[in-house]
């Protein structure tokens, strides 16, 4: 089985996920320091503030903070940074001052409702104390400072003792929001102490058995909005707040994988299936449903109205980690690669400093336009990011994301057979392990070709994942000499493996090299016919890449464009704003002004129409050039 | 110049108008008696309502009662009924009697708030007397009894002496809900007083030019909500909730034609030209914005999320019936049958007995039951006529519509050169007017036959209106033999107009027979591609009857059916529920179950698909068996 490995063995050093930490660096952690300072977050943790003040404190406000403390942290453990570290250090003070004799802190409930803490299981209590987890053990990892971790455990133990006392209220036993479950596995590892594995194990087996909760979300939302419905481990469908949701299965796979907890196993399983075969859209994106930010039931996926957000995608991430460290299955690496790609990099700008909550696959901005100004603005999505917003998690969580792109490329694996390395995710990067050092070479995913040189000191075996939209490979030894081709053939050897992956066995210490070029021709997908708003159209990928066209690029009226039966798709190497991209154009069927019915609303006859050459960009490059419609799911011609 | 008849003049005899009209006076005018009555509609009138009480009256009951006598009313121009009248006259004789000594009358607020009469302007107070007007003038019409028609009077003086003092509060000058202002000039022709005409001048010259009313209704909508955005003869586009609009124009068109105001004439042409080209549905469903039961910007036509009210194309009837009066343009009577063909008798079950609020051109029912159970219903339309709603505006509505459809079949004009009779729509009756009888039989719109036998003592005109939507026509005289022809040939001539309708001369005193054919077949409409929810999709269409399918006919997912390129239309008799419609059934491709991806939510191959043959019903006709997907706009196959 695949195990995670340190983020310091793995150094991205170039191509698509250098160019967007890079942009974290130097822009993201920045500006989103930037803007939570100013809001208040920042001074929040010093307990200060009193009733008439501006910026009062809110309830999620701690966990918007501990995110960014986790992306800057993962961000340290390649490069320390004094400024950074001072000014994280400065809030880790704050907060250890105002943490209560007992461990608790909340610089919602401290400054504004004390008395009432731990009673309303709406309010996010365990949900920032969960993400200050997080955010406290990569900052230990980072830095080596322990007086952040300290303090949480502090805190963690305060929790285990208010919420295993068997006298407690049943209404509140498991959060309202999930969070803290995969955050208290973290801290087990980190520290090695069994107690928060154990309180972690706890809110899992106690969530949806307790009749009080249910009653309690049912008054605002249905109790399958915070997944209270059944016990975890009978869930088969995803249900509610999708990032709640996934955040919880996320916990719940590391309870299945530490405790080997077969039936919970099961249901992970099952939530994930139900998820990608009825649940999710082309890019990625989960929970649709405006309506408690939520799924919605199966082959619902608006396109418009689609709420996708973005942390939701991120969730998908990290429970699609924990699913592939219980099962080893590649499956989990090919959805996150389909979400990274695709609805979570379309939540920040191509520049850094802008953020989207919904991923919608269809914009109109007239249509934004109008309801903003008339009416309510909920029925009809943004068309630019915004700078941000107040219930600010994307933007920390894009932040802790990009910043550990790097965990997500490699697992190693200790078995009887002998060490074993997996390559997930194809980027530029260094890896080092164990006497085992990997340097990989590549511009994915604009280009399917990766270039391979391991240096070792014994034997070791490579396991490629052969992502799921790639139909054909090209696997090179890097010189064609008849004599390296022999030296290969004896000391190593190449081959598809059941598992839908590759494996490069290394006989021997030495340095080997190898390319592999996943062919990447432009393809298009068809929605099952249950999905009715793609009823007629297609999607156009390349690679682990969905594409969208922009009106800036071909007019309005996006919806109304049919590409052709035989489209001649051809790409090209382009860029917005400095970022490198490649477009994709084709033929395609533009309903053009036409003299004779241009004004008719209705007419027998069809609107006249013309060929002209579709431009399309990767989806997560949308809405970075002013006002435009987008467009995702495409007409088809068929003559 | 057309002018309009008296109700009484014409007597609908048989076909499509008679069945609706028989269903009107055996089911839906008992039924909504019997559940006003229930609900305490009815008894409000006695002004006993008392805190604590159940029913407590609303503020918009009384409009409900009085479109229910108007609609009664006018069933007993043609054939008294003293069960019928003894039910009005207690109604009647409870306003009487409550009816404060100025005069002014309103269950609502002499029960609940009587000192707050008259201040809020969103209340519906002039709504309400506008529709008790309406209801006086129909059943002193059909009955000679004057005692309503009389506290009207007195009600209309007292509101002319409050809303017209100079000193009045500048926030409430016009009525929120408009209404009163075409009631006011049904008064003054029923009695001669000229000033109600006046009070209704007052209204829609006043309305828009006061910054205090634009102001009490921006504090929940815009003011474009109630068309407070500008004054009337200054408006362009058809703005905000669709049956204040149309109402508003209504009464505009009037007081355009009463005073022969050409700017408010030009306006009101201004704005139905909006409305036709930019803002219908191919149904003629109006205002399909949700929030505020609105009009939406232009070519914003969501199928789906049509509000699309029952009672806004009522509106639209009444506005087009008055603007054919004041342009003598046929195409108002055009749009007249659109309307009531679709959008209207949509609003209607088969059987009379319930009600579609909403018309929408697209109905999925696992999402409306979805959202009903776990969020919010607003997000998905009905599939199902409920049997009453609570703002029950619509049911009585279509009664008086129904009862009242003679009065839109003929027209007629004393000008310089003669008499006309102006034969607009084409149903089944016999008309009587100054000596001349027409009698007309026909099965329109299920056939496009109707044959007219005119008995006259002088020379007349038969303006005969050619359908917009039709092409091609058949005229016959009633004998084939050649001494018929010519006694025609020299007593009548009939010709081809300019302005699109038809003229039959007649020049002496005799019988006359005559016979149209109206070509009805079946036609595809294309949407402009502006319309961005119908791309690449078609609407069926035959005569002036839009067609959709439903799932009970045709299997589900109906929005990936397409409609082959040469279709093969056909049409046959059919029922539902023992009503006769001509169903069209053509070949399209259906994408079928396909054991080879049909589990795959996306793929890169096509779904398999099978041609079978597609039954189309008439749009108004659906919703009559049970849970049912429905559609207007399919998928058009091109290959």
């Amino acid at each position: 089985m695949p195990n995670q490995i340190e983020l310091k063995d793995v150094k991205i050093t170039g191509g698509y996920f250098h160019e967007k930490q890079q942009m974290n660096e130097k822009v993201t952690i920045p500006a989103t320091y930037k803007q939570f300072y100013s809001t208040g977050r920042i001074d929040a943790f010093k307990l200060k503030w009193r009733n008439g003040q501006a910026n009062q404190p809110h309830i999620f406000w701690d966990s918007d903070v501990a995110k960014w403390i986790e992306g800057a942290a993962y961000t340290l453990i390649h490069k320390r940074d004094e400024n950074l570290e001072s000014l994280i250090d400065s809030v880790v003070a704050d907060l250890v001052a105002g943490q209560t004799p007992e461990g608790y802190f909340n610089s919602y409930y401290q400054t504004i409702e004390f008395s009432n803490r731990f009673t309303n299981r709406n309010n996010h209590e365990l949900y920032c104390a969960g993400h200050l987890i997080e955010g406290a053990v990569a900052y230990k990892q980072a830095t080596g400072k322990d007086s952040f971790l300290n303090a949480m455990c502090r805190y963690a133990d305060y929790i285990e003792k208010v919420f295993t006392d068997p006298g407690r209220d049943k209404n509140f036993r498991t959060p309202g929001h999930e969070e803290i479950e995969l955050a208290l596995v973290k801290l087990c590892h980190e520290t090695g102490n069994k107690k928060y594995l154990d309180l972690s194990r706890f809110f899992i087996a106690t969530r949806g058995t307790l009749d009080g909760e249910k009653q309690t979300n049912a008054n605002w939302a249905s109790s399958s909005y915070a997944q209270d419905h059944l016990p975890i481990a009978d869930q088969t469908t995803a249900e509610g707040h999708a990032v709640r949701c996934l955040y919880m299965f996320s916990g719940a796979a590391d309870i299945a994988r530490e405790f080997n907890n077969e039936k919970l196993k099961k249901a992970c399983e099952t939530v994930f299936n139900n998820i990608v075969s009825k649940r999710m859209y082309v890019t990625g994106g989960i929970g649709g449903n405006y309506s408690g930010e939520a799924f919605s039931y199966d082959y619902d996926l608006p396109n418009e109205l689609a709420y996708t957000e973005t942390c939701a995608s991120i969730a998908m991430i990290f429970f699609c980690q924990r699913m592939y460290l219980l099962t080893g299955d590649k499956k989990y690496m090919d959805a996150i690669e389909l979400q990274l790609y695709n609805a979570v990099l379309s939540g920040i700008s191509l520049y850094g400093d802008r953020f989207f909550y919904c991923n919608p696959l269809e914009v109109h901005p007239e249509r934004r336009d109008y309801f903003t100004k008339i009416h309510n603005s909920q029925f009809a999505p943004e068309y630019e990011r915004p700078e941000y917003f107040g219930c600010s998690c994307c933007p920390p969580n894009v932040i802790r994301l990009i910043a550990s792109l790097g965990q997500y490329m490699y697992h190693v694996d200790n078995d009887n057979d002998g060490e074993k390395i997996y390559v997930n995710l194809y980027n530029s990067s260094e890896f080092e392990y164990n006497g085992v050092k990997i340097i990989q070479e590549t511009d994915y995913p604009r280009n399917g070709e990766v270039k391979f040189t391991v240096t070792t000191n014994k034997p070791v075996e490579l396991i490629l994942r052969s992502p799921a939209w790639c139909h054909n490979i090209n696997i090179d030894t890097p010189d064609d000499s008849e004599e390296e081709e022999e030296y290969y053939d004896e000391k190593t050897e190449f081959n598809s493996m059941d598992t839908g992956n590759y494996s490069f066995k290394i006989k021997e210490a030495g340095e080997y090299k190898l390319s592999l070029n996943f062919a990447m021709p432009v393809v298009e997908l068809y929605a099952n016919p249950k999905v009715h708003y793609c009823a007629g159209r297609i999607a156009v990928k390349r690679g682990p890449v969905v594409y969208c066209a922009e009106s800036i690029d071909n007019g309005e009226n996006l919806k109304s464009v049919a590409i052709n039966k035989i489209p001649d798709y051809k790409c090209e190497q382009s860029q917005i704003g400095g970022n490198n991209i490649v477009k994709i154009k084709c033929d395609a069927e533009f309903v053009s002004d036409n003299p004779e019915n241009s004004d008719d609303l209705y007419s027998e006859k069809p609107f006249k129409s013309e060929k002209k050459r579709l431009a399309l960009i990767p989806y997560a490059a949308w809405a970075n050039r002013g006002r435009s419609e987008m467009l995702v799911w495409f007409l088809k011609n068929r003559e």
